[in-house]
């Protein structure tokens, strides 16, 4: 297990350290022959996109490159295992209702991996809401109660709890029904408006924190609200199935080890090349031969390599850090420029406080740097694990990698002064800065206003001649999850198949 | 689109005909080499256990012979296309929470292919319940809220609506777990006696009616409890997803449509050959070759084919028609001798009548030959199609095409009187006799108690020497529906390609 220069961990012993160790390192960087060959495939991206397309290639047949600019597989989603116990630095939680991911756990035979990382037995077994100053201490019942009851009346727009609007969250002609495209045009902090009147000073705090730290963007008048209803259609129009579908089952040994079964698998048909630190500067279609040249920066030095087909799965957001010959078509190319909105924070600690096991605990206004935080594990240590994100609302967005006490003030924010059972006594922060990821420039997807009619997501999903796009931030079912980036990397890897075939 | 000899129909203009046409069935029936050569794979049954597995072996470069007894792909699902409406002889219903299924929805680009068949706002839009002769007229609000109350009653084994006991239903060790061992001695009889105190005659009737078309068991105490708790799991403890997962959501196209995908993409490689009415008489190890010899009973001639693998999808209850050489392991003819119970009858009814388009109904005791209705489509003629479900309860099972006046007396009981719009003014019944069909014995996989412990079905899932076993019957997750078909088959085919690289 090697480090990725990728994420950063504090500890008291230690400091500040850059880059972590995580299974998704391949040793070697590099294996391939010479560049003047040409491949049937070039895979660029090793995330779940472009993993489950490079494995799909290759057991069927077809001889493919896989690139990627970072050191390490996973995009963005990748664990990194310190003292024997796997941070989720990205994408983490997965169900069995994820179609997409849940099939690959079945050919991975990995269901007894997966694990409830939730405990309510131990200590603070409360939620936490602390609103201008004052805590209001809430059981997770009450938790419970309070978000269904501000999310039901946030995704009432037809009086049916969303269910006319969205009947069937992947349906691909979703974004061409009027009330959809319709509401398409309001922001969060829109919707927010049209209801607030309704809640109480502290509903509205958890409703708008929650919302923060879902979407993740600077400011809610940013984010798509037709996102949320989606997000609410796909767990079933209930705010409980949302906590158990989107943050509770999370995989034992960490999503990298998950990833590794998809590349391995690809290795083992002797049909994959690949380079990591292999950064694309240029895809360039404009070729006598009819095919598709790639130039990478690495080693300081540009490589061309070509192949009959390339899968891009760059995200949204440095879609256009690519040069593309020709230029990507409008609709690609504006979407592209406007990009996703989600620059959330994801910090982890690892607390010697077992107290803290079952905690839940919310920030609402006015912000802090962290909002949310709940239990997440316990340590081969016997330390408590949780997780935490942080509002990226402008002025308050965490650097937790330039100034660590701010981050840790942040942390035992959560809880009060720090006595006693409320002493959040750190061991380790870790974390990856998704928003100055220059190949990531976010997290999770999250649309901006106007960008979920079905014609932009279409046009996302479109081939460009001989490039194919595949992403997780324009897939039909769970878009912006890791569902999503195995359901569209096969998708996009068929249809390149079915093209190779002539079909 | 050629004739099945699977099904039947009775219509007032030509009575009843034997034969279905259907998107399922193949021509040429035939397609192979000389029966000297050795396949990599035969795969015994083209149910969608078999026609994955043959996909996903044919498409990563394996030379298959897949064998098929019936005249058509699908097994226990198929559809038959009369007057331009896809009738369902078999499995119906899928939604996107069943992983394996979804997953080759998305493959295939059918989710827009996928409708909500339920439509709340015609005629008698009621739930009839008929106990002891007398009507008890319903909302569809008054049908979920008793539905839902009954059966948490029924599940409530833990204080935690079952929670509990199967926190994850697809958790492969989870009929090792005490709880779940102890119970799975229960049959759905035991529990009904533990608990019938506490409901009222109807609720009893009406839990009774829907256990008994659930399971399709001729008697509840041959009936496993804990295959119900599964299903409960499955739905997440909900009543109102159980019926949208199950009993919701199909094909516009039909499933023979879908399970064409599978069979075509499978050909379209060139390495699939194939027989239709090829009755597999014995899968016979004993070779000093190392290869597995099959012989069939096809156009009365018996034909010997050879494989270095065998994938057998023979269903658990038609297991030990076929002599296996070496017999069969211990745990596996145990089972097979057991069998699974259910037998339920579904019979289609296509009637010139729009005010039933939106009715739900239920015989509850003293049982009719049919006992559950509901409208589930409207056809190209203008006619309501309904779905019953009869009760295979000793005394009451219907033989519809023994005796057509018996059944449609018995949909007309559904309604009472057949006067004005209570009228069952038939226009066509359509349906296959599950039961007695020598290729299935049986519909839907629903255990015996003593059968959901981990050994068992883990026995049944393993392979013996060179021969694998496929089914729905014993996948982990959706156990009995299409999903567990297309996860056993993926799950087995990946398990024998893994196996001839020497893996």
């Amino acid at each position: 297990m090697n480090n990725s220069k990728d994420g950063f961990q504090w500890t008291p012993e230690h400091g500040l350290q850059h880059g972590l160790p995580t299974l998704g390192t391949i040793d070697p960087l590099k294996k391939h022959s010479a560049t003047s060959q040409v491949y049937d495939v070039i895979v660029v991206g090793a995330g779940y996109a472009g993993l489950i397309a490079t494995r799909d290639l290759t057991t069927t047949g077809h001889k493919v490159l896989l690139l990627e600019a970072r050191d390490r597989i996973g995009g963005r989603t990748w664990s990194s295992n310190l003292d024997g116990y796997p941070f989720e630095l990205g994408g983490t939680w997965i169900h069995w209702n994820q179609p997409h991911v849940y099939k690959e756990i079945s050919r991975y035979g990995l269901q007894d991996d997966l694990e409830n990382s939730h405990d309510l037995t131990r200590g603070i077994n409360s939620f936490l809401v602390k609103t201008g100053g004052q805590f209001h201490k809430m059981s997770r019942a009450e938790e419970g109660q309070i978000m269904d009851k501000v999310l039901r009346k946030f995704v009432n727009v037809d009086g049916t709890f969303c269910r006319t609007t969205i009947p069937m969250p992947g349906s691909p002609s979703l974004g061409s029904s009027p009330a959809v495209q319709e509401l398409d045009k309001l922001s969060l902090r829109d919707r927010l408006n049209q209801i607030e009147s309704e809640l109480s000073s502290i509903e509205k705090a958890v409703l708008e924190g929650f919302l923060a730290i879902t979407c993740g963007a600077q400011d809610l008048t940013d984010a798509s609200f037709v996102e949320m209803l989606r997000w609410w259609a796909l767990n079933n129009y209930d705010m409980a199935l949302f906590m158990e579908q989107c943050l509770t089952y999370k995989l034992r040994s960490g999503q990298s080890n998950f990833a590794r079964h998809f590349f391995d698998e690809a290795l083992a048909t002797g049909r994959l090349e690949y380079r990591f630190n292999a950064v694309v500067k240029s895809i360039n279609q404009d070729q006598a031969d009819g095919t598709v040249t790639i130039t990478t920066e690495d080693d300081n030095n540009n490589t061309s390599y070509h192949a009959h087909r390339v899968i891009c799965t760059i995200p949204l957001n440095v879609l256009n850090d690519i040069e593309f010959i020709p230029a990507l078509p409008p609709l690609k190319l504006q979407a592209a420029n406007q990009g996703h909105v989600n620059v959330v924070n994801k910090i982890h600690v690892e607390a010697a406080n077992s107290d803290l096991r079952s905690l839940s605990g919310t920030i609402a206004a006015p912000y802090d740097k962290l909002t949310y935080i709940f239990g997440d594990g316990t340590t081969p240590a016997g330390n408590t694990h949780l997780v935490s994100f942080g509002s990226a609302f402008t002025g308050v967005h965490l650097r937790a990698d330039e100034d660590i006490e701010d981050t840790k003030r942040a942390l035992q924010a959560f809880i009060g002064e720090g006595e006693g059972e409320r002493k959040m006594d750190v061991k380790r922060i870790v974390s990856h800065d998704w928003a100055r990821d220059r190949f990531a420039k976010g997290a999770w997807e999250w649309l901006r206003p106007g960008m979920t009619r079905k014609e932009v997501l279409e046009g996302l999903r479109e081939r460009q001649g001989r490039v194919f796009f595949a992403s997780a931030d324009w897939a039909m079912l769970w878009r912006g999850f890791i569902d999503g980036g195995i359901e569209d990397g096969a998708r996009v890897a068929r249809d390149v198949a079915r093209d190779l075939r002539g079909l």
